[in-house]
């Protein structure tokens, strides 16, 4: 029987108590970025919306609390972080498929299905490429062995003509989000999320859209943080950010 | 006999003066593009310059008065402005060879010397992809028919190692770029070149090193102008920017 036992556990609050997580004390948890990626999504009622790898559901959730009537379906790698997903649905009184699967080999009646939205945040380095993580469920989740490559054609895959896909990425690898993207997804936009002014971004949003025939778009930063540097010990997210994290607003996406 | 006659030229002051250019008064004129390339470029006295489609020769002399010493080669697709890029080393008493090639098939004397510099300013738009210009030069520097590959291809061969290519070229394009950079080039480095603050980047300046190891960097961008908006007809560009336009200095390049 998979699952963490609840002593391993800590529940914690996300936008701003909207949304309820269990998450392993030690192992993969989550920050803000399944968060800004969830706020990044035009995703509309009655859109059906897959998140791949979708770990303990932190992503799919906070969706499911901005925009109402979803269809969603979350697949993930590790059984453990599956479990936990059903349980921070039902948690949340959300109604979220969790399909156990690696995402080189979706099941056959998900291979079925099409998707308005696919959302990802993949694990930022690849595995063997960084300092092994102390937790084996940490480690998968922050080094995948699976290809950027097989993210995009499986998300390219399951989205339907004119579907989005958006993903947080770190912003090194955008060479290869960019490569894979040819040939299976067009009309690109870049949103590069950088700490402070002046700084440059640690993260990408990306968004793309099958079928899409757009030019490609670097978009000024979305700057996360008042000020130079961290001054006080005080929050210093600026209003549209702090907005998206504590209230579960929308990304104001740029033009 | 290539070449225009003097009554269809122009001569032009950059840097403040310290570079005089003829230019065709119809057809293909630098504007700020190939001065800022040149002032990207962290090239030492003594250093081997390659710019592939220089034109009348914008780029290579900027460079030349910013860097005593450059042993410069200029290669141009069209008679007329191989032609017009002589004249103009000419003019500003620089030594510079240019050879009057295509790109895809340099002539076997260039192709057995190595750079230390390679610089590109590509032609912004695909062949048979925008309006046609009225001039058949301008249409052939605005629109090219080489893939922006070649480019990248020919520069990945005559760079030494640890040598580095600097483009400047529509952001749009920078997928193609990076794709073209894949297994030629390394350390990857894209400085956006944004109109205004919070405007996005139209141009980008990319950096590449023959044999670089580094991981991708995607700075902050470099803007352009003061304000929100042009409120006045005065010139308004930022500081940093002003004296690589006018003064000739180096842009000063991100970590």
């Amino acid at each position: 029987m998979p699952g963490f036992d609840d002593a391993a556990l800590s529940q914690d609050a996300f936008l701003g108590g909207q949304v309820q997580l269990l998450q392993p004390i030690q192992g993969y948890r989550a920050g803000v970025d399944p968060v800004l990626l969830a706020a990044a999504v035009p995703a509309r009622p009655g859109d059906r919306v897959l998140e791949l790898g979708c770990g303990g559901g932190p992503g799919l959730l906070c969706l499911a609390a901005r925009v109402p009537d979803l269809d969603l379906t979350g697949v993930e790698l590790q059984a453990d972080y599956a479990d936990l997903a059903r349980r921070n649905a039902a948690l949340n009184s959300v109604d979220m498929t969790v399909v156990e699967a690696d995402l080189a080999a979706l099941p056959a009646d998900l291979r079925q299905q099409q998707f308005d939205q696919v959302i990802a945040n993949p694990p930022y380095y690849r595995a063997g490429a960084h300092s092994p993580a102390q937790d084996v469920g940490r480690q998968i989740a922050l080094g995948g062995a699976t290809e950027l490559s097989v993210w995009f054609d499986t998300a390219a895959r399951r989205l339907c003509h004119k579907g989005y896909l958006h993903m947080i990425q770190r912003a090194d690898r955008l060479p290869e989000m960019l490569e894979a993207c040819l040939g299976r997804l067009g009309s690109l936009e870049v949103l590069p999320l950088a700490a402070r002014v002046g700084r440059r971004a640690e993260l990408v949003l990306l968004r793309a859209r099958k079928g899409g025939r757009a030019g490609f778009k670097l978009h000024a930063p979305m700057i996360l943080h008042d000020g130079e540097a961290h001054l006080y010990d005080a929050e210093s997210y600026r209003p549209v950010i702090r907005a998206a994290l504590r209230n579960g607003c929308a990304l104001p996406w740029p033009r």
